[in-house]
């Protein structure tokens, strides 16, 4: 492709470092598919004649169609995959397969590939990030009024719904979505064109291949466009965010699955054993996901790293972006895809969640607040009071909600009846209407929004 | 705040653990103005007095009032910002302080003092990238037809114009812009309400809260609220590549100002000396600026390492959040205004970026060219015929372009008379007409559709 | 310090970004040591007199003094530690001043104060993790044969004793010891007189800088030495390790400390309250141990993508990896001394954790071994034949040591009488005598092993 | 392998998340040698007799072979690299591959081949790391006397000789040779016996299998032996340290390459081009050596994310930590190479660099120095003296050295004949032979210290 101006060939060292196909095969739907776009605009333009772009595109769909077939038989000699489809063509159709590359450089080619290809990636992502909305709606719902307790600092603060729970990592997604979404949009900025690096001299037609191959338009500057891998790192940090809320997930289900806790029931489908202990259930996937987490952050400190202190225009570092972002996306749709099947499928054991709601007197804060609403008393002398009556039911190893009337009004004589009632499980999570609260109310209205909005999506 | 259930108080080192005024206490002017806020509101609501409602409002506005006249002495026993605050305010209007904290948490509170610091300093942000931008069309527009060597690996490609090598990082601001506009979006949602996770049972209107503090809408799930901190990533990864972007300019400066380059000088305001050595003038800043976005890249994975696996709903954990996210604003911000400052005072050394841009010679991709419009000859056989070419330059000990019309018909009869003219580094850059090309007339297009951008913000 | 080829100062961002006095003051005891030795080493080779020599050895004295009692004064217009004391030391002696920086430059005199302060660094983080090991081997002693559940996945896998599982972050620790042991072997080299980059002319005697310093030996490379900071990053790297193994101990103790598990109760000195929740006692030095890892792996990060790149010999840049070493270093040391503190004064809860134990047919293992070693069935069979008995016990809600021998023999009839003893929790860790196994005595003798090796330090 | 307690398998998306033969059959070797150690214990130990032991041991024997020979069919069912060894050993023996299992899990067995595979690894990059510093010292004895500039900040300092500047390297790879070697013996602890946590009851001889497989000795305590990945952390701690050394020539090669430096000349060997500039010779290896730094950096990043927060014994998480350290030792050993291969096969332009060691007014420390000794001027004064004599000569448009001996006495009448001698290049470099310094000499030196050192490994 390049060796005119070389009279031997690379040392095997080099070629080992240098050759990319093992990696980069993996664009080869998004190559062909620039090259068809960019021949097409040659033809168009009468850059090349109407005859070589038809023969160009007659080559590259038998190219589409053989690596569909076959699969890409990888030789580092033609080092990339732009290599490959070159020499292929040119194997098919002779000397037309030379004018392909006018106005164009790998530089902006592989640009564009990487561009497309991580356009159809957020896609897949939203429709994963999507299935696993649905299964946590339809668990949210299920348990709108399920009572469990609602944790801060890992300790038994006030008791909540699964549902409202379950659906704090909706709300994770919506982020999510709209995080891949951002990135979608900016990244949708055709790079053909920009040659090696500073355009071209060619009466090319940006805005025709930016139509073809669906982007909003051709990008402003030659030079930012072959330097840039922004998009890849947007990609990876929505990809790291994404991952980061799955491992806290994964960790509430591995601590729920846990026989201390015992709030879920993981199916044989979602559960693997151990070599030599019989009596293994583990949560396997969980613990995938967790640890999947890692191997993506890892993968975006890469992009940055690599990035840094580059100067312009294209640098062969930028080879070393490729292979972490098609990593970061293998491991980012297993995890959503896992995600959704486990959820959908697992046991929550409502008794048990229940029973551990009481702990930790969790109800304390309705009593302060009985305090305030009922007695007039200031927030923070409530919350005075109340720690004494913990402390009290402490001293007598009972909770909060068994202490009597009595018991409680020799802590407070203001204290009155109906406070007994406000500390009781279901009316404490039912009191708390306010706009985003856990009352089960409140869960099934916030199921019925996130199901209208995501229908008009 | 908490001592009710409590016999002893915390162990000294317990203390220094778990002290975050030194920190937070940079907080301050947001946790009065939410403090303001939801007292309003709940004087409004009728869950206090309005009578408490204005002495609480008066104790808040001199509390203000003293910090910004007299600054923050610190009390490690009272733990926090809002611990001060709170404890200035009992000391200020006595039993009426004691119902601020009614319908609150100080997991909801100090969400909200984040989001609003952090929103304040997206707009900071993008001050700072507007004046960026200024120094950059300035400078652009002042040496759009200024010849260059355009490199690609480091190595002589093809000419280019310094207009159009810096309107490249105008491209990357662009995308920051974008970037930081998405997260500002993303997060203006109301946190005040969600109380300590779950909401609360007092007719609170966190609507109206919202309104006070410039939200979009309350947050959608309590839950989530206080456990999230996705919008400091999300200001972090913004601040990440904007700081890797300027290390690229950065690196090109140090690149430029170096002896063997001399493309720039910088004034004695950008230099510093040696404290040994009486002939240096060091491009500090433009160091700085490089060596600072390691620091911003280390807050951002700081982040993501905290959050992951984080069980719901609020930990203490998150109050490690908050130092990352103050080191990269200052570090960020330092970092624009310093690059606006220095690139808007050093000087371009037109002559000496002129005499390297003919070096590896460049202009061999306008003789292919040439040959491709000219002689009908496929580009992938004029890239080999001027591969040759450049071969018997070297050979000659020559640059491309001072090989005469004989030397280059030895090699290719079809190369004619033309392509001499094709080959001058000016008719080389006019000829990049293509759309975001590197031609002077593209770059004043580029420069005028950028102003007028900005004046329609 | 430089300004002779200076005709005007730096701009104020110039000076803003540059100044460092604001974090390297810290350096100031190695800055005032390192001069020190300079001086009386150029006065014993004779570069300066041995009468200029005591008069500035004579002014550092005063000025470590002043430094001691009243803090240093900071003046950005002085940059740095260097600046401050060579003007406070021109102040106090006049013209000898001005020879102290004979044969020395800014670039090895910051590499000297760097290892020498990192070197003093590792000897705290050593003291602290000496303190730490021994509240390991004080509870894990008390707790020899105190039976908990061991998990895998976090399931209940097979008892173990919690002495031998404290044991198990005693070995993290001994292998922290080493590494950072490894990092202060490998920086104690001196770099003083490397000077600018390039060695100096002046007869210095580096070997006597390096005694009176405490180095091994001289460094071997100027230009290397002013460019080095992997000894920051080896600090880095130990620190790191050392606080994910915090991290680790964290997350169990805070896991431990919740209501589902209860197997540790933390007293009024380690644990905060609620601003809302009056019944709260929350779990926050372990929840910020757990937090502080995540920023001192930001750190390491940090000096990473600082370093990446860099051409020698020493650029700007590597002021940036100062702030990042004593981040991580507060952070470290805190965290050891409130780990050792916390762990010394909390309670375990050894019925809970006995009642944890059997949970999730714990010594199903044990029954899969009698099998091996007494019916001579092979493992992976014994394996299958246990995994049934789990099934049976599971279909029949008991747990596998509830089943009686009827039971297990109609699963399989090679189960005898003596199965029965093996499943018992004692029984179990009893029998795990292996080297490094789990029981009573094994843990006994570890304790005693390591309280040896200690002594022997 | 553990399906008696299992009804039904798992959901085909659970098997996709959980398989790693992908991955770890890389680890067949070490998994076949240590259950080759594993079983001749269990024989020598009575735990399995001598006949069942001699059939596995054969049985894996064969096995070993068929891999080499034929490499290995994944089989998604069989999950992992034990798995399908453990499915072959049962087809070939029978019933006595059921008994190598006992007194093992696969949590002490993978980190067995997980040590003994980076233990390799180590080994493999000593040994490139050997075969780099020859280069080095090749390169370095030959430019001994060539003459340079010595950069800091990038801005010409002070002329350095090419040899010590390589020597530099050398230098940095001595640091990481040691580090590996702190790695290596760090990690050299046996693993097997730790079972799946607890140890075992069976007699097993874990010094007997710690011989077998090169361990020192057996590790300490079983619940830290399955949890521990610390070896891989510190493994790739090592390497993202030499990576980052490997990133800082790549970049100067890179530098000097370029046009405006042309310091140096690529081969055609280590040279790739363009597939539109036929004028272009790249750097690629160096290029992607800066490159695969960065990934290696996230490789890192991955394992210390991973390992966060998880609490012990082993958990499923740890798979994840695998493919990085696989990942990271491919790019290193390549990177070690190929820079070899490039550092022995480029030309090095002497004439150029000296040319360009003059720039900058490089000797002005060596005038000053003059100043100091000869005049007995502070050093300071001199400094300032020198820096006006510089402004003087940029005044005067001349480098300093080519003002005359008036010129120098109007600026400073001490300055007498003498130092216009100290001002040249060849001088200054000469003079600089304090320990570690760049004169010619001491770089011979060095590099035969360097090679005894070598010899006596």
């Amino acid at each position: 492709m390049w060796g005119g101006r070389f009279s031997s060939g690379p040392a095997a060292l080099m070629r080992a470092i240098n050759s990319s196909i093992a990696t980069d095969k993996r664009l080869w739907r998004e190559d062909i598919a620039a090259s068809r776009a960019h021949a097409a605009m040659l033809g168009a333009q009468g850059v090349i004649s109407a005859d070589d772009a038809a023969k160009i595109d007659g080559g590259l769909a038998t190219i589409a169609a053989e690596y569909e077939a076959e699969g890409i038989t990888e030789d580092p000699a033609l080092e990339d995959i732009h290599g490959h489809v070159e020499a292929r063509l040119t194997a098919l159709i002779g000397a037309p397969a030379g004018r392909l590359h006018t106005a164009r450089s790998r530089n902006d080619q592989v640009a564009t590939d990487l561009k497309l290809w991580v356009r159809g990636a957020i896609d897949d992502v939203l429709a994963a990030i999507d299935g696993l909305e649905d299964a946590l709606l339809t668990r949210a719902e299920e348990h709108a009024a399920t009572v469990m307790p609602g944790f801060t600092h890992l300790q038994s603060g006030q008791p909540v719904t699964l549902g409202h729970h379950l659906l704090a990592y909706r709300e994770m997604l919506v982020r999510d979505r709209s995080r891949f979404g951002d990135a979608r949009r900016r990244l949708n900025e055709n790079p053909l064109g920009a040659a090696a690096l500073a355009g071209t001299g060619f009466a090319i037609d940006r805005a025709a291949t930016a139509a073809a191959l669906g982007f909003d338009a051709p990008t402003a500057n030659s030079i930012d466009t072959v330097s840039d891998r922004d998009f890849i790192v947007d990609y990876l940090h929505a990809a790291a965010l994404t991952a980061i809320h799955l491992s806290r997930l994964a960790e509430e289900i591995i601590l729920w699955a846990s026989q201390p806790f015992g709030f879920v029931h993981l199916p044989d489908a979602w559960s693997t054993g151990s070599s030599i202990m019989p009596n293994k259930r583990n949560p396997d996937a969980a613990e995938l996901i967790r640890g999947h987490s890692a191997r993506i952050v890892g993968d975006l400190v890469a992009l940055l790293v690599l990035l840094k202190g580059l100067p312009l225009a294209y640098a062969k570092d930028l080879q070393d972006g490729t292979p972490p972002v098609f990593d970061a996306h293998d491991l980012l749709t297993v995890s959503l895809k896992a995600m959704a099947g486990m959820l959908a499928e697992l046991t929550f054991d409502a008794a048990a969640m229940r029973a551990a709601a009481g702990a930790g007197h969790a109800t304390a804060t309705d009593l302060a607040d009985w305090l305030v609403a009922n007695a007039d008393v200031p927030f923070r002398e409530a919350h005075h009071i109340v720690g004494r009556a913990v402390t009290a039911a402490v001293a007598s190893n009972v909770l909060l909600d068994q202490l009597d009337l009595a018991d409680l009004q020799a802590i407070d004589p203001r204290i009155g009846k109906g406070a007994l009632a406000a500390v009781s499980l279901d009316s404490s999570v039912a009191a708390r209407t306010s706009a985003g609260g856990t009352a089960p109310d409140r869960v099934r209205e916030a199921v019925r929004a996130a199901r209208a909005q995501r229908s008009k999506q």
